[in-house]
């Protein structure tokens, strides 16, 4: 059994603090990968602080945007070598026989695994990137284009596929009219995918602050949600607005900046109820949800960011700034990802 | 220009009275119709009381669920002669040229003229369907299949059409799973539609008072939201929800009773906010909203409910009792939709 240098959480009020992490040995279909990076997502800091229903196993080791290189595996892997630089996203393993798994939408699989505080097919506890190392079946390690840099490239193993599978699946491209509400971590890559796309893209966020490096990401408009009047002014200009934010909100003002037959999709994390003025959706509007991705739409993400150059913005942090950051991505402080280097783990 | 008995209200609190109301002289292209009979619609009294923010001119005489015969037609109108039976619904006109007209969503046009509380082409208030007769432009005449009966087609010009374009656009049909939440007015007839289209139908109501009706309308199952447990026992189960009630309430329960994919259309009309957990939505499921038909879908409506021989159960009322069947609608009490008939307005 392998063991890796890791950090966790001892209890969802702790610091993170150094942890030794046994990592199972690689099956036939599996592999081990030397973790280099793993992005800091703000799904990791509801989980670790146990502000979600489901409460984590502590300690407790969070992270899903790995990426890394193969250090082995298993003999029935022949697709991968030692050396092969890799991602791991929210999942690691799925029923492969269910409705969804054969219609390669694994993220709704019943029995679905994810990076962490879930139960892996060891039956343990599953635990995330904030590590040196991971086992991950096959079907699960991605592939990252060469031209891709290791450390901007964790983020897109979440961020990337939770905001490129809704752009795809309802319909942003040529022609269409985009607003990404919201440029954090999975905002900023929303601009850069659905700019890639094709779309006419705009950013909505709460300020403008983050205005010229919207426009550097591939938006053509930028609009403050705090100035005066902007609502009024963008009323039923866009066919498809995706909602990245975690505050729980009203989404009327959102819903009346929709074109006829729009939808707003929500992939932002809001602990609270969101409310609506339910007949704003009369012109057959829809307010849509979407979970990440499916297994064979990470990799088309993933290739599809190599052929447009899309990274994320990051910062790199070193392990003993975890529980730091983690106080400034609630502040929106990070401009726009913390990554953490493996290296420091040690 | 011809004069016809109404009933109409002075102000938002009074009760109805009869009233001499203008129409119209028909134009070449416009029909008059002698109305039999005229559904009470909910709308109709969030209108009439002005709880609604496009307040009415007083006195106002609403109804848009419309049934009669033709009395005369406009020279240029070759398609319609005296005494053919025929229906006018929610609206009366629009503009024709715009791309929500050109794609038979006549509904959606800017410029579209309702039935009461609009402005028509003679640049007057419109006035609804609770008097003798009506001018109407030919093309927002529709025909009545032989074998319905008037008084009972009448509810169908609006809630046929508003139930029968969602669960047509979302799907509804052999080897799907549907619910109607509400049996009132509009979800009476949902039943008949949904099942009439192929569906597995289910009730979700807040009683198992109408569950005799509800099953003799086609539904195969019928739950009561009131019930310990109904909600944790639907869950996951169907594919298309129609919800018909107008209280403003949490659709978390609803969402919930969708399968992965599955869609919520709301077609009631609360006042109030709607809230919900928007997580419940990840499974890409949706809420959508839905507004009456096109034209060309009201004939095609009313062709399928003649073909399916489904009509709506009414109360038949006269004129003195308008006034009182509002506060019984309020109090849900009519079973299913109250009926003026136009005879007793004189």
């Amino acid at each position: 059994m392998p063991t890796v240098h890791s950090y966790a959480m001892s209890s969802p009020t702790s610091a993170f603090g150094p942890f030794e992490l046994e990592r199972r040995a690689p099956g036939p279909t599996e592999v081990f990968i030397d973790i280099a990076y793993c992005g800091v997502c703000h799904s990791d800091i509801h989980t670790a602080r146990a502000e979600w229903p489901k409460v984590p196993a502590y300690p407790f080791v969070p992270g899903h945007e790995i990426t890394g290189h193969v250090r082995s595996v298993g003999a029935n892997v022949t697709d991968l070598k030692p050396g092969d630089r890799v991602g791991v996203g929210c999942m690691v393993d799925s029923c492969g026989t269910c409705e969804f798994c054969q219609q390669g939408l694994e993220q709704f699989c019943r029995r679905g695994v994810w990076t962490y505080n879930s139960i892996g097919r060891d039956r343990l506890p599953t635990q995330g990137g904030y590590s040196q190392g991971i086992t991950v079946e096959r079907a699960w390690v991605f592939r990252i284009p060469d031209n891709l840099d290791l450390a901007r490239t964790a983020p897109l193993l979440c961020a990337g596929a939770t905001t490129y599978s809704p752009l795809k699946y309802y319909g942003a491209g040529p022609g269409t009219k985009v607003a990404i509400v919201g440029m954090g971590g999975l905002g900023h890559v929303a601009v850069q995918i659905a700019a890639a796309l094709g779309a006419e893209v705009s950013v909505i966020s709460q300020t403008r602050s983050k205005e010229a490096d919207g426009l550097a990401f591939g938006a053509v408009d930028y609009f403050a949600a705090g100035e005066d009047g902007t609502f009024r002014r963008l009323m039923g200009r866009f066919d498809l607005i995706l909602t990245t934010v975690a505050a729980a909100d009203d989404f009327t003002d959102y819903i009346n900046c929709l074109r006829t037959g729009g939808t707003l999709v929500n992939v932002g994390m809001p602990s609270g109820v969101t409310s609506l003025w339910i007949k704003a959706l009369s012109n057959r509007k829809s307010v849509a949800g979407s979970l990440i991705a499916g297994r064979a739409e990470h990799q088309e993400m993933l290739d599809f960011c190599g052929a447009h150059n899309i990274q994320a913005t990051v910062e790199l942090i070193g392990a003993p700034d975890i529980t730091a950051a983690y106080d400034k991505v609630i502040a929106s402080q990070v401009r726009y990802r913390y990554v953490i280097d493996a290296s420091t783990l040690g």
